[in-house]
């Protein structure tokens, strides 16, 4: 099966933005087995977006749209489907109805305009959109289908998963499995020169790549049917974990943090943390989890020197000779981390991301990282390379992954191990 | 002066792979003045790509196509353009006579398959390469040009600069200035119906779209001069503020933490902020602003409802009976944290993000947000709509807004004013 993405929006056409949308769907199509052909970025007109839809249904067994469904004068997606497929387009009044039965709930004026979202060309289906106003719209034409989705991204995703991938299945044709490993705490060539011996075999595709929280390997596996594809990838799996061992952290889409809470769920145990230079970061990371109220009790964001002293428990002449950034503050700040929260284990950051504040002894991207729990605490000094979020970024996914290794150790005291 | 671009090649349609050929003639392009009105990602059949330079002829002055002119099977541009242009691919014996030469001087062989380099369309001319083999080709088609560049970026921006740009000057002619204004604590249709009669004024084509902190107005004015088409937009925007007063936050790069870190310098004053259901991530948007020492003091991450009271200060009695998701409880945290943080402002959060912990009363998405200054605390109630993520990332850049809000009222006695 073969798919054409569109991605609609003038906006996608400037210098620096990315049709992350497409981006997605790439991955997402191909794990399904879908081959991605073609990916056009148009504006917002529906003479190149219908043309568009054109040149993708005549070679394509599936095009998908995004962007373009919403209320506003700019968002013509719909019109052009309907000139593109030369269909005229319908008010569905059952569903503009339900629209502004939903603003009204929530106390907004339904404008005449809105009542737009409920327009679709003659004959094709709404994927129902269970976190926005646009559903997205499916036209089948012969053998191939017309779908739009709307673009924000997490209404994109879902309706995706909900209402466009049981439309799909039993029409791919040929075993397609992926995979992917996330492994931390490593650089990608030192990775790639590990394991390179072990890529193109059985005719698995593999892909290594710097993604948000370490390096990402990824693993395409065609041929045969999907659940011989699926085997060969398992055993490739082995041999991989076989040479990276517990640098390896995750599969698909598992996040670090909802591994972290894993592993200390299953020790019975809790965590803290207090950043400096991180802001609030690594916090973020940690509760993005659904569940982490579970396992993480809170934190402190010691961004001036003196909160380091009266919110974390560092001694005020020891901030004062060693400076902020300096192993002893990290390890007090954990320690506070610990103590100030109550939890099992505490997590201190501080260092300078930088652009400005870098001296020649403690320069941009120096950071030192303390991990305390009840018999130990753990020190890194550690250089990151890269600009302030990438510092930043760097250092959250480096403290966190320490947390993980250490929670895999199984010496320590605390939980149940 | 219009230019569609082409990039060619498989691996553009795998996931983890980028266009960054386009994005960097996306650029330069829109730097000269050439406005991009489409972009293809096609693989390495001819058929694809003989039918996006078609559709890029038929409606742009200009297609650029990237890749698919090296020496092998898999480089069909040559004869895709060929194809679609309707002129027969020829050999230029000189050219493979000074390429084999090349060959020759550094010692390596020539291959006959190393001769495709020298075909192109009847008609067309070499646009010289003087750091590989490939060069690039310029085909005249009445009044519009379709080149081919090598995908290996050095040599494609190096012929880009050398070869082609000698040929766009004198065609560009009009004026290009763009603008974006972002626009804060507004529904993207509500902006729209409120300006929808300024789009299109004065050659200016606007586009709204919800960005990362909010509604983006996204503003290009062609035609005239460059320093005519600025001249515009600078009037356009005067209207657009006299619309939407405060509403506006930012202009083009700037994000909202820079802007509320902007006022808080002006009154030298600081902010503290106490989350709850974000986490940190308010901490963190703060903190991603460069220099932001100077204005934020710190935070705590009070996740579990202990540390509500322990580390903000909320009566833990209050806490119990209205539960932590409450006004009185975010107005705790913000007074909390502006007094444990000696801070001049403090924010509290506390909401429900989901997926799980709603109830009938208290569903997914409904936060509280709270505001403490010196002489008084605001607190709204609002009701987030979308994912987990969505809700904490909407609340953020909330709560941050009310400060920036609260920042330009006059009345405030803090500070300087």
């Amino acid at each position: 099966m073969k798919a054409e993405l569109v991605a609609v929006g003038s906006e996608l056409l400037r210098f620096g933005r990315r049709d992350s949308n497409g981006d997605w769907l790439t991955e997402r199509l191909q794990r399904l087995g879908v081959e991605v052909t073609r990916r056009s970025l148009v504006g917002d007109d529906v003479a190149s977006i219908a043309s568009a839809v054109r040149a993708g249904q005549s070679s394509a067994d599936l095009v998908v749209l995004t962007g373009g469904l919403g209320p506003t004068e700019d968002d013509r997606t719909r019109e052009a489907i309907a000139l593109a497929l030369g269909r005229p387009l319908e008010r569905d009044e059952e569903y503009a109805t339900r629209l502004r039965g939903l603003f009204e709930a929530r106390g907004r004026t339904f404008k005449p305009e809105q009542a737009r979202q409920a327009d679709r060309p003659r004959g094709s289906d709404w994927l129902d959109n269970p976190i926005g106003t646009a559903p997205g719209i499916l036209c089948r034409v012969d053998e191939s289908l017309v779908v739009a989705l709307p673009g924000v991204p997490p209404e994109m995703r879902r309706i995706f998963e909900e209402g466009l991938v049981p439309h799909l299945s039993g029409r791919v044709g040929q075993g397609l499995a992926r995979r992917s490993l996330k492994i931390g705490g490593r650089f990608e060539a030192s990775v790639d020169e590990q394991i390179r011996d072990l890529y193109g075999l059985d005719g698995i595709e593999a892909t290594i790549l710097t993604g948000r929280e370490g390096i990402e390997l990824h693993l395409l596996a065609t041929g045969g049917t999907t659940a011989e594809a699926r085997a060969r990838l398992d055993d490739l799996e082995l041999r991989l974990e076989a040479r990276l061992g517990a640098d390896i952290f995750a599969r698909d889409d598992e996040t670090l943090a909802q591994v972290v809470g894993r592993l200390l769920i299953a020790k019975g145990a809790t965590m803290a943390t207090a950043e400096s230079c991180t802001g609030g970061m690594l916090g973020s990371l940690i509760t993005e989890a659904p569940g982490s109220s579970g396992w993480f009790r809170g934190g402190l964001i010691v961004y001036s020197d003196d909160l380091k002293c009266s919110l974390a428990g560092a001694a005020p002449d020891v901030v004062a000779s060693a400076g902020a950034v300096s192993e002893v503050v990290a390890r007090a700040l954990a320690a506070g981390a610990r103590e100030r929260c109550r939890a099992d284990y505490g997590i201190g950051i501080t260092g300078i991301a930088g652009p400005g504040g870098g001296t020649p002894d403690k320069p941009v991207g120096l950071v030192h990282v303390a991990l305390a729990g009840k018999n130990r605490t753990d020190h890194w000094r550690i250089r990151q390379i890269g600009d302030r979020h990438l510092v930043r970024r760097r250092t959250v996914v480096f403290a966190l992954d320490r947390l993980r290794r250490r929670l895999l150790e199984s010496r320590e005291p605390e939980g149940i191990v």
